[in-house]
Order: C-alpha cells, then structure tokens, then sequence
C-alpha cells in the first residue's frame, strides 16, 4: 500500500477537513474539533474511520441529517455519571464533550461513566478511550455501530451492529495498552478500506445468507459479519448495544439506522466513555512500572516458530502514529483522487496542492 | 448427563458447602454466604465453578492457603469508587461485599466500581454481574483468572489466564440478558468438567506448544487455550487483567499462582464489579421495556436453517436455574462419590444422605 501512497502531512489533513467542515456549514470551533479527530483517525492507521468518511459525512450534511448548529446537553446527571443528548450533532463533539465530561466527574468521584443519544457515528472507537489517558486516566469507550451487518446467533435478520469496545491503559516509558476492537472479526470499516483498495477480504471476515464465505468487499450487502468467538461475540455484541444503546435510550436492534444507504433520518447513535482516575486506586507512578513490567515480561514471551514479534494491544498503531507524524498520513491513490473531485465540488484547495 | 445424574435440592447443597467450610474453620456467617453462592453456581447450570471446586478450596484451607478469618477492608476511596483488601480471605466473601459497596456508591453516583486485592478463586463471573440486578442496577465484573493457560498472541509463555468478564442486564418480563465469558473459546473449569466426567474436548479449545490441537482434557497442563477471535480475544484478556489486577495491586502475568497446584501461597487475587443504577439514566419501567422488546426482536428473528431456536445471553442458564430449583440439581456420579468420601473425611452428613 505504502508505495502507491501519497504522504499527507497531519496539519495539512486535519486543516483540510476543517475547512471543508467549514464549507458544510459547520461552526469554526466546531469543524475544528472535527477536522483534527478525523486526521487523528489517520494518523494513528484507523484508516477506515479516517479521510474515507469525509464524503459519507458531507453526503448527510447536505442531506440534512445532521443538525449544524445542535445544543449538546445534560439531560440526567448525577456525581459519577450523565447522560448527554447529542441533539443529532456531529458524533465527534458529543463523544468529545462526553469524555472531557467523564474526566472532569471521575476526578472527583474516582470513576465517571459518560453516556449519550442522538450523537452520530463519532470514528474510531479508541480516540475516546485514549482521551482520559492525558489525565493519568484509563479510558473505556462502547459504542452503537452505525449499520447493522450482524444477526443473532443462528439467526439472518441483521439486529445487531459490530459494536465496538475501546479500553486505553497509560503504560510509563512503553507505549499504553490501547484495545480497540469490534466484536466482529472484522470491522465494517475494514470492509469499506478493502473495497476501496479494490482488495478480497480473507475467508472468515463475512459469510452470505447461505452461509457461504463472502469474500469480495463490494458485495458486503449481500451477507453479514461473523462475531469472534461465535455465540461469545454475539453476546458482546448485544452486551455493548444495551450499555451504549439502550441505557441511553438510543438506537438499538431494529431502530440501527443504516446511513449507508440513508443520510436523512436522524441516526440516535448511542456512545458511551468511562473513566476510571489512576490517583484514585494509588500512586499513579508505582500503577505505570507495573504495567511497563507487564508489557515487557508479555513481550520477551518465547514465541512460536514463525513469528517474529510479540505485540502488545495498541503497539503496532503507536508505531503507525509515530511514523506518519514524521513522514506524513499515507493515502491511496483512489481516495486522493476521490477527495481531488470533492476539493473541486467545495470551492477549497485541494489536499496535495498546498 | 442427566439421566447418570442424581438431582440434590439447592438447599441440601448450600448446607452441605456450608457445614464443610464451618468444620474447616470459617465462621459460621462466612460459611454460610460461601454456601450459598457455591450453590447458586450449581443452581444456574455454571458446573465448573459449583461443587467441584469444593475439594480444592478444602485442600487449600487445610494447606494454611487461606485466611480463615480476615479482616476484609477498604484501603482506598472515592465517592465513586473503593479498592478492598481481601486479606487472602475466600473470594467469595470478598466480591459479596464488593458487590454490596458497589451497589451501595451507585445509589448515590450513579456508576460504582469496586476492585479488590488479596482476594481468592470467587466462582463463575455471572454471580457478581447479577448481584446488582436485585437493585435495578447492571452489574459488570471483571477477574484474573487463578492460573495462566494463555500466551501472548504469537508466544508460548502461559502468562495470561482466561480472565473472565461477566454484564448482567436487567430486563422486565424476559430473563435478564447476563453475559459470562471467559475470553478464552472455554473456560478452564470447562476443561475441569470434561476430565471429571471422562469427556474429550472438541477442537478449537485447546493446543499443544506445537499448535496441534489437544483434545484429552486429562493432558490440559500440556497445553493452553485458544483466546476468542485470536489476537483480540488475546487483547481483552489482557485488558481484562490490567482492570481487575494490575490496577489493584493484584496479581498479573507471572505473578499468578496457578492454584491447582499450589496450595500455600498467597494468591493476591484481583477482582473489579462495577454497579450501573438504571435510575440515574431515566425511567426504570421504560428501560426494562425496551430491554424485553429487544430480546423479543432477536428472539423472533429468522433462523438458519439447522437452527431451532434464537438464545440470548444467560437464557440457557435461566432456564436451568427455574429446572434445578424445581428438580435440584444434577450432580455426576464421580463428583458425588468425590463428595460422600469428603464428607466421611470431614465427619459431616453425606450429601445424599439426609
């Protein structure tokens, strides 16, 4: 992929969002806020939740789906807790205000649970659980996806989205534990990041409604995403759209709006951050040494014959960062190409041209 | 198994545990509550972590493995949070009271989380989910498992265990939807049920430090177990590990005591239940209605079609709570011979005799 791409530096990325967040009508702040999640996405290789929903998102903004100007509220509080009400703004600033809500709560009461409805798809699930971290903070993140490609188990009608878990671990001198994972083999993201490439996803990501192996990315339509661990997936599936979904009273089963293929009914996306204080549980530079013991007792493990490397949770993305920081965002040729037109469309310059 | 199977009332199993732990030296009130929720494991079908563990907490406590009479202690606290001190008494009473201070922080915060140190091998994960259904709250709970049969992903070294995680969601007219996986494809006290009632275990559980698949669950020390979805079960298990160990100061990684076959040492084990009042995000009425309506829509979803019927999360295990509370519970012919010898041992009733 690497020598097809071109390399985008962040600042550029996240000001080219931004601006074209700006076009769309969205507030200055507020396209700033999204312009620098959104290249944050890239920056840390969450590639299907990057540069790729620029057009999905302006799509819905133009279709009126998403409320421009919304008034982002409280509607439950208590000490450890609230619930937001989203009023079908841009996903990122409702889960960005929830998490500094969480943080701000879990100060005082050791642990803050943050939830919230009619938000909209918000990215990557692990940039909200990494946000507490900068507070010597764990950070857990769940999330409602924003499709349902998933069944019971047994069952073909698709009530159930991968609904991703994100938990982030502050380490001290290594790299933090940062699990973000749908409780589907594959993510649908990376189901879109293949057909874009024009690449076959391997046996195993997806099967038909015959249960047959489903490997070509633009027929992902026809069939749904299988959950790891079979019947266990399924029931974080569902365990994740209870806590992230129905507690909030946001969507869940059959009220999942697909916006893939509708960009005007208001989605009710519901997401939900915890934050648990370090300081809380003890000396917070004592907790940081043992899970830097931890990681390294994990990564001089002995390994099985043909792997090279033991990875920890996050590792492999903190390498991605540090390397695109330095080098540049890489973007194939087809989504360059895509956001060129899109550029041109908007009246605003071009990514590659400045 | 049923028909091999002799069917003892609840009641006469937790007097049974109870008398056992009373003539080992617990208090009577401890006793009495390590009885009892021995008994609910049986009574809700989870036969790895019922009566059979019975004889290794014997051996234990007679080892001097266990503090028979310790002072179970705050040692942190925040309005939203405590971590306790389980000064290596049974797990069982240390999360009784993490549940009870979690449930009692939630009230007034709304979220609650309890960790715990020096605790001991508490039973199926689901026991401690459940405990603040009664309360209309959702109980999480997080544990390191009491011996390592995992490697990192890649890696040979059993440094992780099955790490289970447990969400119980309270519903109105359905059962609740309650969650109890370990992150592994079995748990281990699964393999412990297989090889105590002669079973070999399907492919997929287990494999050897050569990757082939092992099947005798008597030959369980040779080998470890596969994590759900490969390196993302890998990922949770770790995660799970650093919520409920590493981040109270218990045991993790090497510094697990692997409790079958070590009697003495301290275990330090770390558990975590976290306690959501339902009330704190809305009406409790509405929430558990739309609990029910969910679980209906899955329930009656089209099936596949080998597939006779759609489960939800904890429903089998509902099912044979309301049976065994009818019928009693089944016990294998090996486990009640197991017991009546324990029983002349200890110079207490055998289990089917009164």
């Amino acid at each position: 992929m690497a020598e097809q791409s071109t390399r985008i530096p962040f600042e550029r990325l996240r000001d080219f969002v931004t601006q074209a967040m700006t076009r769309l009508g969205l507030p200055e702040g507020d396209a700033a806020i999204v312009g620098r999640l959104m290249a944050e996405a890239e920056l840390q290789g969450s590639d299907g939740h990057g540069a790729i929903r620029l057009l999905p998102y302006a799509r819905r903004i133009r279709a009126g789906g998403i409320n421009l100007h919304p008034d982002i509220r409280i509607v439950q509080e208590r000490p450890g807790m609230a619930l937001l009400d989203g009023d079908n703004g841009m996903g990122q600033l409702v889960m960005h205000k929830a998490a500094q809500i969480a943080v701000e709560k879990a100060r005082t009461c050791g642990v803050a649970w943050v939830g919230a409805r009619f938000s909209n798809h918000a990215g990557p699930a692990s940039l909200y659980a990494r946000m507490p971290m900068a507070h010597d903070m764990i950070g857990m993140y769940f999330a409602v996806g924003n499709a349902n490609h998933l069944p019971a188990w047994g069952g073909l009608d698709m009530l159930l989205s991968t609904n991703p878990i994100a938990v982030a671990v502050p380490a001290g001198d290594e790299p933090p534990v940062v699990l973000d994972m749908a409780t589907t083999v594959a993510a649908y993201g990376k189901v879109k990041a293949k057909a874009q490439r024009g690449e076959q996803m391997p046996v195993g990501w997806m099967i038909d409604r015959l249960g047959q192996p489903l490997t070509d990315p633009k027929r992902s339509d026809e069939g749904f995403l299988l959950p790891i661990g079979g019947y266990k997936g399924y029931g974080l599936a569902l365990i994740v759209g209870l806590l992230a979904g129905t507690l909030n009273g946001a969507a869940m089963g059959s009220e999942v709006i697909d916006f893939n293929h509708d960009d005007t009914s208001v989605t009710n996306t519901g997401q939900a951050v915890l934050a648990i204080d370090l300081s809380a549980f003890g000396d917070v530079g004592q907790f940081k040494a043992r899970v830097d013991a931890l990681v390294r007792e994990l990564r001089a493990s002995e390994r099985m014959p043909d792997v090279e490397r033991i990875w920890l949770p996050g590792e492999q993305s903190h390498e991605k960062r540090a390397r695109n920081e330095r080098d540049g965002i890489p973007l194939p040729p087809a989504l360059l190409a895509q956001l060129d037109t899109f550029a041109r469309d908007m009246g605003i310059p071009a990514l590659r041209a400045s």
